[in-house]
């Protein structure tokens, strides 16, 4: 250290006053030496970055969340709030390159809006009072009032309204990486369901509604080129533009079990859609094709263990396919079971045992008829009929006398979401060929697009003029003086932080997560028992020391504690390619690589190390 | 665009079920080309950029704030919230990039901390009452309190009392770079006061105060070798404390006549300060050595043109050096007109004149004394002499009887700023060496170093074990068992934004901006005329096709627009090199090479271009 801080003190500031002042200088100066570790400044290892254990024991249960935070990508603050720490800030920065790269091939400049808008800037969208109860918004000390954006809509076309004024501007592409703010009403799952958390939104400004149309689809191929560039299975569904506006809408999900949302796929034409989506869609054919179609409900009927309700749970048959003996024994009264756990499974004809007790309450005398004792009717819905306007509880009326019964109605499974009697092993009819039967699966939204149309430009004043507007010759004409039009909008959203508990769920098993190679915290981890270290050192000077023009991530675990657990906790951290100097290396100088994405496990020779490595990498993709 | 339209269908995800799902690919196809202008995806075009023009006259009196709006770096989104756009954005990307090169070289990792912090964390740390005027805070769906951090102490301790147990994770060093907010009472100057704004903060963790003095030490150096980086001259200063607590603090200030600081330093030893901070340096000693020192104030008198209010500019004289005639015929007149502008500089003996007004207003009936013609006495009392409480205005008293006169004292001159009658021309003697003049100028705070202690690890439970701690064979000895000590905290902060907005107004001229090489928007800028635009991308081709390590950031004007046009602009951005193929090129082949900021202009043959531009760009630093 004394040569160090020899060196310090030599350029040391307040010497005297002359040296107060810097001059602009030609070249820095080296800059010194990292202080921990056997790193220089260009060599990276674990010892000079932060990463703090958490919990060591692990829950059987432990979902990726739990992962992230035990290998020390983040840690949480507040409920749905995060700090990312250094591991995480590293995936995070590379899926922000990733995303500069694909959207800079879109023709799209990036810029940085402020986290703060103003509430009038919303009211005069009309979208406040449609999302305030997700909004967290304040007072400044003059009393105006502003809100934490969830997206940027209003301020970047009020940014366009005052900068862009003619066609010749456009079609203009703006983007942006930044923290987004939702007052969700249930945080959870960590960066799957946050209050505060990053989001790439772009927004695209066209001047007629064919160009954007065009702008629509060039940003859908660069979503799937990117979600591609991370090995992601995806699935593109029509979806509903709820509060954001426009007329045109799609989602990305990932297929995963821990998804929130239900999505639908035709097993025979290209439909696809988010389920919510489906009932609107459902809803108007349906009733109108009824006759021809042969569609139709039906009913199953439970009944509780006290025999005072009646449980109803409706759902649709449309196809052959979709009534099988394993929806109507198995699936159905499972679901109910969940919603009605006081249902008697073993009765065989509830409806007839339910007359009974209505029987005995129509002959009690009035000042007898308990309140608590009322018979009741309980109405399952599957979601495929709760949207249709065609379903009516027809049959119910006919059981019984109106006056001696209490209806209700469930739409909804205990977790909200929307209920789903016949489940995954079977489903409708597709909407779209008709024919094909939609397969239901879970899945988690990880990207949206929506063609806005004038929604916002047409209230913000966005407006470019045409060709030959305010040109005189062109007025003089006879033909209809061009005027200004409101640009045509699209907004397209990537979840940033989600898509990192996305991917983190989606690739790890039991030894941890996996990360794809284009956002690893490091492509390659080098591991070594202490003793070795400055033989890893070596082994990381020889992969990265290459002629090749795209230099390797590479980390030295140069932490001085044991081999084995270096290894537990690289499998933990998820790098793709393990490079070991341990029980071989000592016997007889071979070093072991690890890929276990592509199950490889090799030892080598130091001198084909690096072809080895380079190779793996290209497989990773 | 038929071809890329094909390539698009051709990967259509919805052309059948099948391709609904990707498989990881092992390689991406090349991007699309960029939509506009002659940019492949490796060649950087305006085009291809969104810069949107703004006003298009300037006014004479134009800040450097002014500038970066007209040329397009960013806009004001509300009152001190600002977007940054495209060019604005690279500025602070590069800017963020090289912070993380210095911070790198410190051994501190990179982290991402929450913007929303809780109020009750703020209580904790017992910060919240002392900044809450400053602080925009919330609440969420549930009623918990929340606030927009504008540093984050809190957040930060509480983290690493989380995570952190043994001295052997110590030293610690963290930063991120992230958004901070502050309900300034007057945002100005654009980024330079700004209410949602852009900081570097960096936290540091060591085990004994020894370690954490050795830490501000390196810091320091850091901190001057990044502001070298930028060519930016800068004084350290010592400074107060303020709300952050700890005993130990620095100023990093960049001398300029828009700053808002004074700052002090002595032309004969190393002292420099905040004059915040000097104020209450010699207040202490000042009272203590006024007898051997000779310290003693002096007053000037001067008179209203009603002869109703008589003004005492009180001033200190402590060196022989500072009692000048300039001072006291020229610089206190000046000073006091603007604070008194009804003085009537022409009167030679004011107190004569004044005690004149008394008598008669003495003589006068109570009935006839009228409120608005009561006399005064307005006491304008030097910044020096305020905050020193060996001086109080002893001579005031001796002059009227007590009962018919109104006093008041003012201490700020009209924007605000501490009171300073002597000027620039003279000064205090220096506290620290006693004998130097200390010279007084105006600066703008561009970074601040706090070394802690323990301010907030104490409130906030981080505490670390030391060596033996817990450990039995250890306890059972004689000596007192080790404990937990709380940890030695530093924080120390660079304004992002802040710093853009002063380099910005720091090396603009009449042309426009002129960017440190590091940080440009692009290090060299190619324009041609339109027609020119094919030998404008060979030019580019020329610089970038370079066999030399370090890649240049060159952009070609490939936009529609007169190069005369092309020039203006480029001059008001400020890149670094201009390469312009003008009438030289035109009449014999000679490419003509700017660089503003070094003086140079000259025209070369196309061989010896790329030899000149390497050769500027290593001059510029």
């Amino acid at each position: 250290m004394s040569s160090y801080f020899a060196t310090r003190r030599s350029i040391s500031l307040t010497a005297n006053p002359s040296s107060l002042f810097y001059a602009p200088a030609t070249k820095l100066p080296d800059t010194p030496l990292q202080r921990r570790g056997h790193s220089t400044s260009y060599r990276q290892c674990l010892s000079g970055i932060w990463i703090p254990k958490g919990v060591t024991s692990t829950s059987p249960n432990e979902d990726a969340h739990g992962k992230l935070v035990r290998a020390g990508f983040l840690r949480q603050s507040h409920p749905g709030i995060f700090h990312m720490l250094p591991l995480g800030r590293r995936v995070q920065d590379k899926l922000e390159r990733l995303l500069d790269d694909h959207l800079r091939a879109l023709g799209a400049s990036r810029i940085s809006l402020s986290s703060i808008t103003s509430k009038q800037l919303w009211q005069q969208s009309g979208r406040f009072p449609h999302v305030s109860s997700e909004i967290f918004d304040f007072r400044d000390r003059k009393g105006s009032e502003y809100l934490l954006s969830p997206t940027h809509e209003e301020e970047v076309t009020a940014l366009v309204a005052q900068c862009v004024n003619s066609y010749k501007e456009l079609p203009l592409r703006l983007y942006q990486i930044t923290r987004k703010y939702r007052d969700e009403i249930r945080p959870r799952r960590g960066l799957l369901r946050a209050r505060e958390f990053i989001m790439k939104d772009l927004y695209t400004f066209d001047t007629t509604s064919n160009s954007a149309a065009n702008t629509y689809v060039e940003v859908q191929h660069a979503y799937a080129m990117f979600f591609r560039s991370l090995g992601l299975p995806f699935v593109r569904v029509e979806a509903n533009s709820g509060e954001m506006g426009g007329n045109l809408s799609h989602e990305y999900h990932l297929p995963i079990s821990i998804g929130d949302d239900l999505v639908v796929t035709c097993c025979q034409c290209d439909y696809a859609a988010n389920a919510e989506m489906l009932r609107n869609q459902v809803a108007v054919p349906l009733d109108q094709k009824s006759a021809q179609r042969d569609v139709d409900w039906q009913v199953w009927r439970g009944i509780s263990k006290d025999r005072l309700t009646l449980i109803n749970a409706w759902f649709p048959i449309r196809s052959s396919l979709a009534i099988n003996s394993s929806g109507l024994s198995g699936a159905i009264p499972r679901v109910v079971q969940e919603v009605v756990p006081d249902l008697d499974s073993s009765v065989d004809h509830p409806l007839a045992l339910w007359l009974k007790t209505i029987q005995r309450w129509s002959q009690r005398p009035i000042q007898h008829r308990d309140i608590a004792t009322i018979p009741q009717v309980l109405n399952l819905i599957d979601y495929r009929l709760g949207a249709d306007p065609g379903f009516r509880l027809r049959e119910v009326s006919n059981v019984w006398g109106t006056s001696h019964v209490q209806q209700s109605v469930i739409l909804q499974a205990k977790n909200g979401t929307p209920l789903d009697l016949v489940g995954d092993a079977n489903a409708d009819r597709c909407p779209r060929c008709g024919d094909g039967v939609l397969k239901v699966m879970k899945a988690l939204e990880i990207g949206h697009t929506f063609h806005l149309g004038t929604r916002y430009s047409d209230r913000l004043g966005a407006t470019v003029s045409l060709p030959g507007y305010g040109n005189p010759s062109t007025r003089e004409m006879a033909a209809p003086i061009p005027a200004l039009v409101p640009i045509q909008m699209g907004c397209y959203g990537i979840g940033v932080s989600r898509l990192i508990g996305a991917i983190a769920q989606y690739f790890s098993d039991d030894h941890g997560l996996q990360w794809p190679r284009v956002i690893a915290p490091f492509e390659v981890a080098v591991l070594c028992a202490p003793a070795l270290t400055a033989e890893g050192v070596n082994v990381y000077d020889m992969i990265t020391n290459s002629s090749r023009p795209r230099p390797i991530d590479v980390v030295l675990d140069d932490r001085p504690v044991s081999l084995p657990w270096k290894m537990k906790d690289a499998d933990l951290v998820g790098y793709p390619i393990l490079i070991i100097l341990g029980k071989h290396w000592k016997a007889q100088g071979d070093i072991e690589v690890q890929c276990r994405r592509l199950g490889i496990r090799r030892l080598v020779r130091p001198e084909s190390l690096q072809e080895l490595v380079h190779n793996l990498l290209e497989n990773l993709g």
